[in-house]
């Protein structure tokens, strides 16, 4: 495996010196950003997580701000989910595609008042497809990159961690709401989400001056809970079934593919950019769709698209790909053509190492 | 130096696997793609693009598709150079701004046609701003990523090696211009470019099946020669000036203050989104712009920006640099106001492995 050189373009993170003196061995990058992607090992940060808690520097989730009269309008432009019933205090995942109903994102939204969001995003340059609109059609709105990068609380000890650090409050936030919570003089966005399934909060740090001093508050104040410096883990969020934008799902692929038709209301969406194209397509519905799989053998590393075979004949691709210890088996994500897509179907997966068996499973393993 | 994780999100490209059977030793990730760094080592590719001629991957220079009857219109949007004298056949280097005068990218564009363009970008998804405007905007055009990678020939016997796999017709192409070649039966597009300052060709892929076997053509056709697999040089190219955006210059910046000035004409750039803005601040003229510099000492890695100072006061920052084993010294590209940017001002640079004296230097190392 090749390292990664160092460069500005590449950028480091308000967390990048605790990233390192935590002794992280992988990165990728994201938003032109470093995201770690290995502290211990991938099975040891796996089994932490699901035990403990850790503190991840996710501020690849770089934000949108979209802010002016015109911001309400303009986000309804961008997805498919009909966001009338949205207040300010909730985040809203919302897949966002373009006129011909292909994806660009998956972000989470963030209202923060009625003229003002920050839309956290998955890796791709929204901010230009959002710049673009609204300068094309003279809208009314500011639409930046604001210096906030957000730091991940996860784990089945994020909550006490989380209320060391933010106070008891912070227990009462619902799945998908956020309250504002001060740290270091300064009131930040803490919301009770973080892709992963074991719980827990993102805190959206206002000012990267805050960065360390939150890191280094979280590390203290959790140290008889075993805290450790995390990342999102590849073996957890397969077997939860999160996407990841620009594996599992790209600009090819409409939500419903991705498996996000119930986060799309596209009859009542009115103004999305896509909404004609997704209600052309989804009269029909989608002819493959995202798919759990489970395949056997000593795989290599997923790093390219693998293809799904029905002997001679390609069906699909898995997209991502691990091996899980708790469930002994290799966990996977792929895209299945309709025809082969039923739980159960016997498949054959083509990788850089060989053929291996593949079975179409019924759900994610959660 | 941690390593990077492989996953489909961080594409490889149809000439990965040339690539690592050359014994690629680094990567970085430019637009969601692997992007070598290098092979034998910095310095010693740094001397062999020097004396004879390199084959890059340079997929990451990926293509915006710009075709339809207001494709000129929409290229015009995009850049204060008059893009009026444009011939197809012929390449313009055209920094890319938004509404505020500031750098979204700066691609080489490759006129095609009248109606159809490919903007060769550098490291931003400059294909969501162009869809953004055109979609807000109402054009008549097509705006997509087509199935095309650059394949880039640098260095002194780039010409001859060039001629030996495309014919000798491609010596008759001028700096900035291409023609259509053959290779593997199918015509691409090969320029007289490429990001280095020895020479040589940038053949544009059309086709991911064409890769390898044009990368073993080169390889077979070069061998005494003494051809072999490169990459961008860092050092190469801070000698040559050869900006790089991200690092460089962000969309923080003008183009004028990228030391562009050249590229653009504005007052004529009838269109252009960010005409007005950078009218108004072309008349007085930058108050920072990219400066030449030379550091003494022995340099950490520039993986982040690093302040310029005059004594305690922060006049500039340096965004890259490595040292030269030509010139004997680090050379640097850093962004230094106006006060201080004549050739021969003292600085001190602070680096996160402490100060260094730094000195404005009068022109790149050319």
């Amino acid at each position: 495996m090749a390292t990664i050189a160092g460069s500005r373009r590449v950028r480091r993170t308000p967390f990048s010196d605790g990233v390192e003196a935590a002794g992280v061995k992988g990165y990728t990058v994201y938003n032109r950003m470093l995201l770690p992607t290995v502290f211990r090992s991938v099975v040891e940060d796996y089994k932490h997580l699901k035990t403990a808690v850790q503190v991840w520097d996710v501020s690849v989730e770089r934000q949108v701000e979209i802010r002016g009269p015109d911001a309400g309008r303009l986000m309804q432009m961008l997805t498919p989910r009909d966001l009338r019933g949205m207040l300010p205090g909730m985040c809203y995942y919302v897949p966002m595609v373009d006129e011909t109903g292909g994806m660009l994102n998956d972000p989470v939204a963030v209202k923060l008042a009625e003229d003002r969001y920050w839309v956290s995003i998955a890796d791709s340059d929204l901010l230009l497809w959002v710049k673009g609109l609204a300068y094309g059609l003279r809208m009314d709105v500011l639409v930046d990159e604001p210096d906030v990068s957000p730091l991940a609380i996860q784990g089945p000890k994020a909550e006490e961690l989380a209320a060391r650090v933010f106070g008891d409050k912070v227990k009462d936030l619902k799945f998908f709401r956020f309250g504002m919570f001060e740290f270091g003089g300064k009131s930040h966005v803490v919301a009770r989400s973080g892709y992963s399934k074991q719980g827990g909060f993102e805190v959206y740090v206002d000012g990267a001056e805050h960065g360390m001093p939150l890191w280094n508050a979280l590390m203290e104040a959790g140290r008889d809970l075993d805290v450790h410096a995390g990342c999102p883990n590849l073996i957890e969020r397969i077997e939860g079934g999160l996407l990841s934008y620009g594996n599992d799902m790209t600009r090819e692929n409409t939500p419903h593919e991705a498996g996000l038709g119930r986060f799309c209301s596209t009859q009542t969406a009115i103004g999305c950019v896509g909404r004609d194209a997704l209600l052309r397509v989804s009269k029909e519905g989608p002819v493959k769709q995202i798919r759990a799989l489970r395949i056997e053998g000593d795989l290599p590393p997923c790093d390219r698209e693998w293809a799904l075979m029905d002997g001679q004949r390609q069906v699909g691709s898995v997209t991502s790909s691990a091996f899980s210890p708790d469930f002994e088996h290799n966990v996977a994500i792929g895209m299945v053509r309709m025809t082969h897509w039923d739980q159960g179907t016997d498949l054959d997966v083509i990788t850089q190492s060989g053929v291996f068996p593949a079975i179409v499973h019924e759900t994610f393993w959660i």
